[in-house]
């Protein structure tokens, strides 16, 4: 009887990994991951070098991606089957071996391997190993710390409506927007009817030999990938010799 | 010409301590960690067992923690004396040799290193390297994802006034309360106001041997140190077959 293991990968740079992810990862025989179908996915790049020479590779090859809206039914029905069928693949595997699934970031913050994680409740072994979020790899990559004292950190997606994401960047101090993309022109007036625009970064692949840091006002918006993290630092409490504050 | 090596320790489980940070604490011949007087303190007590027999170990003690409120000025200036006195020695010890700085979570999120990080610049070689957020422990040791889909995650601490609480709790999905202790009946108050007191759950020393999770609403108020750490999951979408919504 085996086990599924969900392996935190971190933000991308390998030496981020924990030690016990790194450990289950160097040992498996079987690893599963996420990927665009034809690309190679973020998260096997991350281990390579790392694996087994016999290990055995199972890519979970999304149905869609962004073709379809990610509220239409159809949009819906395919990702719901595509984590069923995979739910019950991993289950099956793991009654002869231990298998182990790798995730960026950390698996339980927006992680796709929650719609399997609740899926295999009571059908499998599941453990899952906590990582780095990819946002703590982004305000590394700024060299800034993102919070002090008090301040409130809101983490939004760009999905949401303008009015929501102006509603929640006026009452935060430190902002974190995900999912970008074609969602950035939107998420600029956002910050500029915040007041927060000329405070923004843009950060891509933090941690990553690739990384890309950017004053949010100098991106333009046609070249904004979906995955870069749009950043406000705090400017909260901080004890300096001569502050009554 | 040495360096000052901020070393992130995650959560508290020594397994989840980044490779990189991993090996930096068992080469080092110098560490330097906060605690409160007279304590052992967190930091040191997760990398037990993993320093060289020889490492020069130097306690920053904190001069006051919650005998004077935090905004006093007496607090601030005390606070500010100890921060730029430390600055100057690892200053000074870094012309020699490297010195690790341990620090529990991650470091540039409400961490103590930072006040020590802006005062180093253009003195001292530093570098950081990021941790898993001690959040990120505990939300792993409710076994359930914090966030899904869109979910907006606020973090806050239990300091912030009653009103102001209650304001963010209700735009959040997922929600994150630090600083709680004395504070625990304002939270109280204020998630019950904003309709989550039934789903919080307080947690403590998430990813330790010593590890307690309860429902927040069976927490007595004498019974919360300030450490401890409220949390409200997210419900957001997830596809599910038969599921329009």
């Amino acid at each position: 009887m085996g086990r599924i293991l969900c392996a935190g990968l971190g933000p991308g740079d390998p030496d981020l990994i924990s030690v016990r992810s790194d450990r289950a990862i160097r040992a498996a025989t079987d690893i599963a991951h996420f990927r665009k179908a034809g690309r190679a996915g973020q998260a096997r790049r991350i281990v390579e070098g790392m694996l087994r020479p016999d290990v055995v590779e199972h890519a979970m090859e999304y149905p869609v991606t962004t073709e379809l809206p990610f509220d239409s039914p159809d949009y819906i029905e395919a990702l719901a089957r595509f984590y069923d069928e995979w739910a019950s693949r991993l289950s099956e595997l793991s009654k002869t071996r231990d298998v182990v699934v790798l995730c960026e970031g950390d698996p339980f913050l927006y992680g796709s391997f929650m719609h399997l994680y609740t899926r295999l409740q009571g059908r499998a072994e599941v453990e899952v190993i906590p990582g780095i979020p990819g946002m703590v790899g982004c305000w590394w990559a700024t060299g800034t710390p993102i919070t002090w004292g008090d301040d409130v950190l809101t983490v939004m997606a760009g999905t949401l409506p303008e009015a929501d994401l102006v509603a929640h960047m006026e009452r935060s101090d430190a902002i974190v927007v995900m999912k970008t993309g074609r969602n950035l022109p939107k998420i600029k007036r956002a910050l500029a009817v915040a007041g927060r625009l000329d405070a923004a970064w843009l950060v891509e692949r933090g941690t990553m030999p690739t990384q890309r840091i950017a004053r949010l006002v100098d991106v333009a918006a046609e070249d904004c990938p979906y995955f870069a993290i749009v950043l406000v630092h705090g400017q909260g409490r901080r004890p300096e010799l001569g502050d009554e504050a």
